[in-house]
């Protein structure tokens, strides 16, 4: 009895940047048992042999494409018809799979169909216990829409057969926030409202939408990325000590959080680049926002009063996804020193593109004077890893594989934070059309408060 | 009307190595004033040629002599002669004197005949304002000579006119440690016994005691380095917020730290290095201490249970000073992680010969297995101060200047050190002669319990 790992969609944009490279890497580095087979299922009417070739423009990595043809087989498959799930389970019986994930790399909007199907021609039934089902974000495009997704689902398999991904929580940085946080005792006893000024939770992006605007149209940044990967981070940062490190306690820990988000409304800020309505795919008179700024608080007595900043978007001035806590001054200490900056003393959490975590911290600057400076200490995680540092979904596919749940969402963090842009009221904002990051920030320091984003 | 600084002993190695340097360099940056008057004093019969020729033989720093030979007066002195204090009076007089501190870098046991006949000759009265009295330690050898030294200072000066150095003080990083512990919140809210595990004070050298035999031999480490620098050193980095940042309000918290101070005696261990009997006027059947372990406890709430380790020596394998903060790791955390080594994480602040601050944490390695690392993040003060950073006499004379009393040793604080001492009941221990550190080190190991010293 052999290992199996389906892909839906594997002609898209998903297979080829990630799923295929992180399937070499596992193979190289004897991860996957050699007998596993990779199904590549998509409507494109080709040979393995097509597929692969095709698969060669896309795919940037170096991968060995001798052997990912000798695991692939590719399926001609139409998911409206329910013929072709049953073939697809005849071949798999043939093959000898007992434990194997389904993996639907597609438009969310495909996840009913596919999911009504496979538990109708039993690919996977409830009693399945090595048989799951991978889906990628977005679950749904509003609370309602995740409900009834959820609720199609649990129809159909059971809570444990379900993994949610969001490749952020595959990150090294976003797996070591609970480290530093918990196995060092100077930040955990430090972690509240006494110690911390404020918390920025960061994602930015130089590119537009390139080819998914017809998607992106339709959903924006705040359900894009702060729905998920900025909410995600922000759980992560502020979460109490979990009862135990086990993926459930962990997960408890952060819906609590999410629970306790409160979002400051008058400060939300919205915006569009300039160009987006030229866009292929993209409304002309859209007014889906490209960039959020916002502003909310954790509402319980440790992190009561503690800002945390929230800001994403598209065509911004770099690529970087960064978590900042700042630290608090001491002012009776500073009031004896000259040329004191406020907000020296903080720590940064750096996600993408690059990893690593730096602390900067107050201290006297060296001479006679007494001036306080601050000293920058960096630690670069992947230049220490060196070519070690894996993908998100090498890790993601090898929990898959061995059936861990840790980085996989679970129903009521999705559900607890689509209640939370539920909140949100801003349909009714005009997104503000900027031309350049600089510009976008000046405005959005203007219309909040001072410190609203601090970098 | 001018300033001046009036040096007894001023043909010792102090003069030589310390204060000549400092001063070269204070008048480089035009710190004293260009008519501030230099006394030399010692018993030596020479002209001021002589004796700048004979000083060049021992500076080892590049100083402008031309300048210094301007500045300088030297005066032949006899110190049990009232006469010369009264000649030297008349003299200041003519030179219109109306600020000067008298620096003794003499010996101790000067100490009360000078001060005497300074007060007898009225070089300097309780009423003058602008005249003060500066002692090297150590100020006493034991509580009881202290306590008379002190009251025959009170005899003759007001408090205010008596600057106790103790050029510890003085040093970039002990300056320092209040800033780095109080300016960063993270730090202030951390320093309790939740957070720290222990808590090491370090001074080690690589020499032994040269040409101090003499002096040495009748003090020993106790209370040639854990009297005066280690305790400094501890009360720095363990006392409470001050009330304020006055130098008083300094004073008064670090005072209570040294009253605070336990010393577990079942954990003394005295060392002597092989061939100290043979040095230069030690004598030859010395018990003398030339290395010292001992271990603490400071009773207080915040900080009860965190051990703080004391180690000092001569002939070691290394010259360094050094603070390391040891904190706790998160059990229920690490029990999910393989290879984790205990205590990776603390915060080390360098004192000498290099200054700096090193902090290491525990992060997630890289990669696909749960194993737990140490982030090591490096902050070299001395090298981002370049050539700037200034001799610890350099601040302490610019200090004597500006009557700054901040980094020098009020006498409860001496006094409360001294009852420290008091208690260690050493006398009978006879030390453990040593041919190296490692050796010393594992002969201590065995001795005390494990964790006794783990740098």
């Amino acid at each position: 009895m052999a290992k199996a790992i389906t892909i839906f969609g594997s002609t898209g944009n998903l297979m080829y940047k990630k799923i295929i490279p992180a399937i070499d890497s596992l193979y190289n580095q004897n991860l996957i048992e050699e007998d596993t087979k990779i199904y590549c299922i998509a409507r494109r009417d080709c040979t393995l042999q097509d597929y692969i070739e095709d698969a060669k423009n896309y795919v940037k990595e170096d991968v060995d494409w001798e052997r990912l043809e000798e695991k692939f087989t590719y399926i001609l498959f139409d998911i409206n018809d329910g013929d072709h799930y049953k073939k697809l389970k005849s071949r798999m019986e043939k093959d000898a799979i007992d434990d194997v994930f389904f993996y639907l790399a597609v438009p969310p909007r495909l996840f009913p169909i596919i999911s009504k199907k496979i538990s109708q021609s039993k690919l996977i039934t409830k009693e399945d216990e090595n048989k799951r089902i991978v889906f990628e974000k977005p679950f749904g495009e509003d609370l309602e829409s995740a409900k009834s997704i959820n609720k199609n689902l649990w129809q159909y398999f059971k809570e444990e057969q379900i993994y949610r991904i969001d490749h952020y929580l595959g990150k090294e940085m976003i797996q070591n926030i609970l480290v530093i946080r918990f196995a060092n005792k100077l930040f955990a006893s430090g972690w509240n409202n006494q110690s911390i000024e404020s918390i920025s939770v960061v994602a930015k992006e130089k590119e537009g939408v390139m080819t998914r605007g017809g998607y992106y149209d339709t959903i924006g940044a705040l359900k894009d990325m702060f729905q998920s990967h900025l909410l995600q981070m922000m759980a992560l940062i502020t979460m109490d000590h979990p009862t135990n490190f086990t993926s459930s306690a962990i997960k408890d820990a952060k819906v609590k959080m999410f629970k306790q988000l409160k979002i400051k409304e008058d400060d939300l800020f919205l915006g569009q680049y300039e160009g987006y309505l030229n866009e292929e795919k993209v409304d002309s008179n859209s007014t889906t926002e490209t960039f959020v700024y916002l502003k909310g608080y954790i509402d319980n007595e440790r992190l009561k009063g503690v800002p945390i900043h929230f800001l994403t978007g598209k065509k911004l001035d770099e690529k970087r996804s960064e978590i900042v806590v700042h630290f608090k001054d001491d002012k009776t200490l500073l009031d004896n020193f000259e040329n004191v900056k406020p907000k020296n003393n903080k720590l940064i959490i750096r996600v993408a593109p690059e990893e690593g975590v730096h602390f900067q911290f107050n201290i006297k600057e060296s001479g006679l004077e007494n001036i306080i400076k601050q000293a920058s200490l960096e630690y670069c995680h992947t230049c220490n890893a060196l070519t070690n540092s894996p993908e998100a979904y090498e890790k993601l596919l090898l929990d898959l594989l061995n059936q861990t749940k840790t980085l996989f969402t679970r129903w009521d963090e999705i559900e607890s934070t689509w209640e939370i842009v539920e909140t949100i009221k801003h349909k009714h904002i005009k997104p503000y059309v900027y031309s350049s990051y600089e510009e976008l920030i000046s405005k959005l320091k203007n219309q909040c408060e001072v410190d609203c984003y601090d970098l």
